[in-house]
């Protein structure tokens, strides 16, 4: 086996940095080489060596060591002197926005996990307000970013310096529908629906008024309907124009997991057979999508795996079709798809340290 | 105030029947006056004098006398010795449909909470196979059932002699629909789809895999999909042709309520004063259901209350609608809305006993 | 009926003023008097006539009209001009502190649900650090002040001015243990145990770590382990020494409920005959008591009623006792109790908006 | 590494045969020698060749081909043709009463999860009123059994043919009594009570008007109250006398975990110093539990891990303490356990498959 290969994760204290950090401490690949945790802190902290991170996240504790890890004060420095090759951000936009180019720069690959370099078209990346938005820096570097969705662009992670992991929802709109409009089986005229329901966890770790358990709890409500914060990424990466998809995003009351129900109509009628060969082909070669033959896949059997589900149902007529998919928002939806990625750069088993 | 009607409830064992008893021991129209309640009592539980009804529902235990209430041995004797005028089915299907007939012929007006009289085509009762189906009997019957949405249906009701009291997927959905439909708004060729996500209550009170709290709680899933077991009731409610409205059912991790997401196209691009003056004008008159003017219904806000909440947003362009409609699936649902039905039988206030 | 009482709440923004509100809006006596809801507002607030109670709590909207009630910005005068008689405070404790002497003055009955009144003692009150502890007036209003628990205090409550509304945990674990302790049952020596368990809404509505779904979802912890908050409260009214109670209080991942389970040991070996003759007998016109005779209570019966349910069990031997107690953390625990407090200062059904 | 020992499961089907399954499918002394899974099936799934796995267990299915595994039709000609070493019973008590002195004759190692060999005394085993209680064959069986708890029997277990694992409230009682009971800090006249709340996974598979989600979410309730079941099993192993305990049991609204508040009384003060060392002396070497220095353990950090965390506060007097254990009913509560002791028993690290 080569050397294990040094890494870091800067803004480790979210949920997504968190799984992030259990996944790559038990990664075989890096067995002895821990990532480095860094970070912004204040200066109590900073002056105690940063913070254990077992403070941050009790649920990393174990009786061996992991005890002893410690989120760092962040610099460029740190990140040098330990002779760190791969820079997980796991930080808000803004900050991957520019902490990404200083560390291309520097060298360092960079798997980012916020929406910083997920959009291409200049129109989508509004809603981000990027100071740099224009720039021929970000423009280069923008060019130069591959959407980390090995399912997808397998070929271009392998090389890739700067790789945009995508987003929970994307992903679980993304995957079931790119095989099929790819083929050219939808009817893109009459309209997708994406009706998608996430877990609390995806709406982040501050406590707000919406993440308060009496708001969640034995509730759904929908949100954000019809504003396209997320479109524009469904829009990218699935190739249809713009308002082709009707996406809605709704809060379960449950910890963690997302399910897209996606309602289709197809050129031609189409026929169980046809549609999972299509997709047999398109997910040959990718162990983390588990295609279901016959039944529809649900929350529980996707919560805290690194499987992408994918089950359908066609109309009586052929000519309707409706995909579920479920995943894990914080590990396919985000961190386990950010390991993936590591291990396709480095040309490894993808589902290494993901079982 | 006039006197009160002596009532009867058969089948008050499951969830539906438990509400219903809640609502009409507190009924203030039947002050003094609790409904008798009656059901198939194996012989031991019969030879005691029934079952009291604070072992079958422990929550309807007061301090001050409910407690001594009972389930006793249905019999008809029992109903005309008490001089019941109405009955209320909370019974299966197949129960409600030999029992209502009886009902009629001696006299008394029925509501029935089940789907033995809801579906006037033959062919959407398909479903059903009831033993009566083309008798002539049934045929007379069916014809003179009225649809129990006052909203929709409040002079038939008021004279009605048997009350088909809809069902809690289909309120939520035909409630939102129907006032947009019959004003010509939407296009219907271009597709109906009604994503509705229910909680557990609406499955049932009987011990099964998918009531189990540990399939149930931290998931949700997709079930009966292209399967029309409850579009047949949408359809001919709503008015419009098979295969119009496609209706996904989801099991949610929650005790109670229905939050259903309808996607539709308009003939014409609408502005929200446009579509909330169909509303309006629709649902003046109707105190159960409320406008949300601004913002969207959940389901926090319509659990354990008697009310449907309607919501919507448009697209920019005015040509598509998203309408979220929310309630609770034991009272609006089920039991409200029978005592719904029960007031406007008398003449009384429809709100009477359910604020 | 006499004329209806004008009342008022101050504080209406958290979970116990809006169930104060809820059940004081449909309370029989207050027909066509709703209740003055007041508060501090900031001046945008104030400006715009108050902010309408819809907005801090759609769940009280209805379609009649307590949509228009409005939370005003509080004064004296206000309150003066529109003749409130009763002053309901579910403020914090320092604004409690500070309100109630200055209500009293003008000529007001309070009934206050803060902690600010409930302590006899200085030395249980050290907790508060009120700034007016030890001073004439204090101590005086304190002397005045009668512990909110008409199971206990009736005659008390039915001439007070000032009405301290015991806190939730101690209505939890007082309630079962009074009528033991005071009958002389109890082992004092032996110690007492109380192991309570409390849903998310007694951690009150601001978002927290503690309260944040993803904390308190699927999780239980204990907290505030002999830290005696609430045993100054308990112990007081109990009548009991200090640490003859060991009171722990965890945090239940469910909106609603307190179960309490007590752990105690008997003077005398004990029958199940004997303990309930002492519970029926203390309780006996005590309609909020429910007594289970046979089983134990649970959270399910309840939660978002007005009750509270003790149960016990003896050991084979009649030595010791083991005690659960259910109720509403923010009914019996709070509102509704201020409103059975409110119903028994004005000689009326203590039940009264309460079924 | 020696080579892999071949395993078989008896009773996959259950929620602690699926968490053995998945650990024991991931082991990585088992790498590519898969346990047998074996059970008995009905004449239909007997014939297709047994029950693929995936049916069973959905969350199994990886997309690599542990969908291949099925659950065959048990017999010993099947274990002895595939060379099994190790029997893991998953299977109900009688069962395992009846197969585990059949696997020992064939020279099998037996890691029962059942109550079958746990107790020790005739009169602890009346609850199960095992058919050969009492016989020559049964009381040697049990005279060789060795209580699974590593963290006490680790030499025991290392030579054991039968290693009878223990139950998960036993486990989490005696963790964290056993090691003050044995330095003689408890007082026991002064009895010690254990207050323990358990998830539903607890309460088994078949859906049961209790394991009913709408009976389940949303309440607590205690049960067994008294009632001696599992105390036998905890009074043999702390070694105290019988009611020395007094142990309730409480059913959480949450899928998995259990958190055991433990009230103690001490001979002498103690310090949080004396009581710490001597958790740590006894559990130096147990990487399977986690000392909480300072806080308390929550279910959140240990649900879906393998460890048992204990913590702890003393009273202002040090004479009393309250202990806090928490660990995943499943895990650490049986099926790692479970594995720990097939560690164990062949002298590799105890925490092997387990991080």
């Amino acid at each position: 086996m080569s050397e294990a290969v040094q890494t870091a994760v800067a803004g480790v204290t979210g949920y997504a940095g968190a799984e992030l950090a259990r996944l790559l401490l038990r990664h075989p690949r890096l067995k002895g080489k821990p990532p480095v945790f860094a970070g912004r802190l204040d200066a109590r902290d900073a002056e105690r060596g940063g913070i254990p991170l077992a403070e941050i996240h009790p649920e990393l504790i174990d009786s061996k060591g992991s005890g002893n890890l410690r989120m760092q004060p962040f610099s460029w420095e740190l990140l040098s002197d330990l002779d760190v090759k791969v820079l997980f951000l796991a930080t808000p936009h803004e900050q991957s926005r520019a902490w990404a180019p200083e560390a291309l720069d520097r060298g360092l690959r960079v798997i980012d996990l916020s929406g910083a370099w997920r959009l291409n078209e200049a129109a989508n990346r509004e809603i981000y307000a990027f100071e740099d938005e224009g720039s021929t820096r970000a423009i280069k570097i923008q060019s130069e970013a591959v959407y980390g969705m090995p399912e997808i662009y397998r070929a271009e992670i392998a090389n890739a310096r700067l790789v945009a992991n995508p987003g929970c929802y994307s992903t679980s709109v993304i995957l079931p529908l790119k095989p099929l409009v790819a083929a050219g089986l939808i009817d893109i005229d009459a309209g997708i629906i994406a009706d998608a329901k996430s877990g609390v966890s995806g709406a982040g770790k501050a406590p707000t008024t919406k993440t308060h358990y009496m708001y969640a709890a034995d509730n759904l409500s929908a949100y954000g309907v019809f504003a396209h914060r997320h479109t524009g990424e469904l829009l990218e990466q699935i190739g249809v124009p713009a308002d082709a998809i009707v996406f809605t995003p709704h809060l379960l009351p449950i910890p963690r997991g997302i399910l897209s129900t996606i309602y289709v109509r197809f050129r031609e009628p189409q026929t169980r057979a046809s549609v999972l060969h299509i997709y047999k082909t398109f997910f040959a070669g990718s162990p983390m999508v588990r295609l279901h033959e016959n039944g529809l896949p649900q929350i529980l059997h996707v919560a805290r795996t690194s499987y992408a589900d994918i089950g359908f149902q066609l109309s009586a007529d052929g000519k309707r079709g409706i995909i579920v998919s479920c995943l894990d928002n914080l590990l396919k939806g985000a961190s386990s798809q950010a390991v993936q990625n590591f291990n396709v750069m480095h040309g490894w088993d993808e589902q290494e340290g993901l079982e």
